[in-house]
């Protein structure tokens, strides 16, 4: 056949090299010991989603990027078709958190309460393709289903600030609001309930183009002057402590509930002891989160080296009642995985122990007993821990050594006929 | 909304549950460290492939299963579509194969000669569903690419009874038998090359339907009594030695390369010496194997206690050819990663060196100071490898331990408020 395949990866995916695998396998190693050290329990999904689930308004603008897969056999009608849908059974899923309350759902009477669940897994978004960002990227979640307490926003920061901090990070100021602060917030400015998603749209690009920009969007968007001063007034000199979080909690006497008052101070003053010398709990009533299925607490996670998130989460204790008809509290994380290996990776970051790596290098037409004794010790040497590699000798033997340098060898062995 | 999420996961596909995730974690692990110790490089390709790929005729029956991923935007012509390939533009991996042949003809310039890949990933196949078989499921594959010496089909027989070995398994006895041999075998009996495809399909069943099966259903296909006779003659008291090998060989002399009967007596005698007290080379003049793109020797390894095959491979010079132009010598091996699991799951395999598993329960409405001194003492104990599970007690405090106990829980603390 003379047709060539295609040898690049599809759009926006990615071949990763041994050198970018070794380090993505020990920061997966170390989320596992770390996370699995608070009792999160290891679980997976399937990378395929039902249709109907993918497209359920839970992924708000993912639900744009699906790559979705079509009906097989007879069940493929491409003459009847009209639409998308009509062709597509299924498809690969944008997050793992929707794929998680499914699982739950599906399987809540075979798991411990409260469930604390541990994901790492690719997700699929056909997203415009751009620099350092890929269309399959690796996620790693942590969720805590079953536990309505703020015990479980307290546990997601300290696991996921100790995981950082064991991946040689520091210097962490973990951002937190709450989604039902943020509508009483709506509510006291004058904004109706309908109004608000296309508000939150704006005040989450606080970080882009600042407060005035934000009041000048609002005012374009044509709400009224009163309404946006008003809410403005709101973000100005606001103090990031529980104090701070008190203090707005007076201003919105009537707008909001007591309890979301409470849930905050107490995250604060148990994170005070907690965590203090691993991070610092700041409030900032600004910080909105994309996804609208979040109910109440919301988190983001920033490190001092780098100005952009690498962690995020929040309660969404509405989503699994989509499945089975009864809200259930939840609660989950989500670390910046691709990010955090990209950040490793420009920092030249080297994976701690890894093993001494000696290369045998084997004269072509070595006979079998001699071959035998190689192996054996070959074999001994693996088993005290050592990487050992059996190659035939090339005929340009520096070169060869030179190449092995590169993939880490500091040790040869020839081994010739005679 | 009244609509109800799907609970199942789509048809053929399988959540994974905690205790199944804790041995395919520790299954990967052993698997990353003892082909690591072979000088194997872990690397990974997407999921998602090339269309064009995936239908190249590189994956045989295969190509029938493959779920196909519509293309989107203004590419997806529905009213203009006359058939599935219309439609889509790429495919999820039906094996790790074509994939790796892929990522060699990408990278080579990055990689080291010879190239030992590792890959462990998920492959899709819309097979019908059916017990104990997936439509996503693990592959696990080793494959040695750039060295055409029996160096890597010895390297690669080794590093999987070690795996095996370090998994608790035994008594392996590892099948070998070459594609050319096999084609030699053919034209021996007087089947021509055209009718050999078919041939090989019949003699394949061999392990189901035994000699005389074979025998009558190449009669039924219509070859002629001489050829089947000729044919049923060679495999009837063959020896399954380097002897075996040699005899066959002095049959089909004029229809073999000596070359072939050398590879296979070569690597009959490194292994003697090198793995004799891991397993037994046995040599199958019956063994073909479905895949259609083996150029040569073809593998098998089976175990004492389970009477099927666990691990299989063997050489395919020509796959990067059809990607770079130019042929690659090339020689894989995969390990049935789902049947090893199921089998430790059959056993009631236990992971070896598990952490102390402690649970904290804290009554509802602790302060914030009492919590920081808990939060402090798990902190201490996940630093010294314990798990600890901090969670909120239950009403049904027993009922909570019980369950928790299901999960490896062994220890316990009550924290009360007073």
């Amino acid at each position: 056949m003379s047709d060539k395949l295609i040898k690049k990866p599809v759009t926006g995916m990615k071949d990763m090299l041994p050198y970018e695998m070794e380090i993505r396998d020990y920061v997966e190693q170390t989320v596992r010991e770390v996370y699995g050290s608070f009792g999160f329990e290891h679980i997976e999904t399937p990378v395929v989603e039902h249709i109907e689930n993918l497209c359920s308004n839970q992924g708000g603008e993912n639900e744009k990027l699906i790559f979705k897969i079509m009906k097989r056999g007879e069940k493929l009608d491409i003459a009847g078709a009209k639409a998308e849908n009509d062709l597509a059974d299924s498809g690969l899923r944008y997050d793992l958190t929707l794929p998680l309350s499914r699982y739950y759902s599906n399987n809540s009477q075979s798991l411990v309460m409260p469930f604390k669940a541990l994901q790492i897994g690719n997700v699929f978004r056909a997203d415009r393709p751009q620099k350092g960002r890929f269309r399959q990227f690796k996620q790693c979640d942590i969720d805590i289903i079953g536990d309505p307490s703020n015990l479980a926003e307290i546990e997601l920061v300290n696991a996921t600030t100790t995981l950082l901090k064991r991946l040689g990070f520091g210097g962490f100021k973990v951002r937190i609001n709450d989604r039902r602060l943020l509508k009483a917030m709506g509510a006291y400015a004058g904004f109706s309930e309908a109004e608000l998603p296309e508000v939150f749209i704006i005040l989450d690009k606080m970080d882009k183009i600042g407060m005035d920009g934000v009041e000048s969007e609002l005012k374009e968007a044509g709400y009224g002057a009163d309404s946006v001063d008003k809410y403005i007034g709101l973000f100005k000199d606001y103090d990031d402590t529980a104090e701070g979080v008190r203090r707005i909690g007076d201003k919105l006497q009537g707008s909001v509930d007591a309890g979301v008052i409470d849930d905050l101070t107490e995250i604060f003053a148990a994170a005070a002891g907690a965590g203090s010398a691993d991070f610092k709990l700041s409030f900032d009533p600004t910080l909105v989160r994309g996804m609208g299925y979040y109910t109440g607490t919301i988190f983001e996670i920033e490190m001092e080296e780098f100005n952009s998130s690498v962690a995020g989460g929040g309660r969404y204790d509405g989503m699994i009642g989509r499945f089975t008809g009864q809200d259930v509290p939840a609660c989950g994380f989500s670390i910046g995985f691709e990010r955090i290996i990209t950040i490793l990776l420009d920092k030249g970051f080297k994976v701690p122990e890894s093993p001494k790596k000696t290369a045998f290098l084997i004269e072509k037409g070595m006979d079998g007993e001699k071959l035998a004794l190689i192996m054996n010790e070959a074999k001994e040497r693996r088993n005290n821990g050592e990487t050992v590699l059996i190659a035939r000798m090339a005929k340009n033997k520096k070169f060869q050594k030179e190449n092995l340098e590169k993939s880490g060898y500091t040790e040869y062995k020839d081994f010739y006929r005679n």
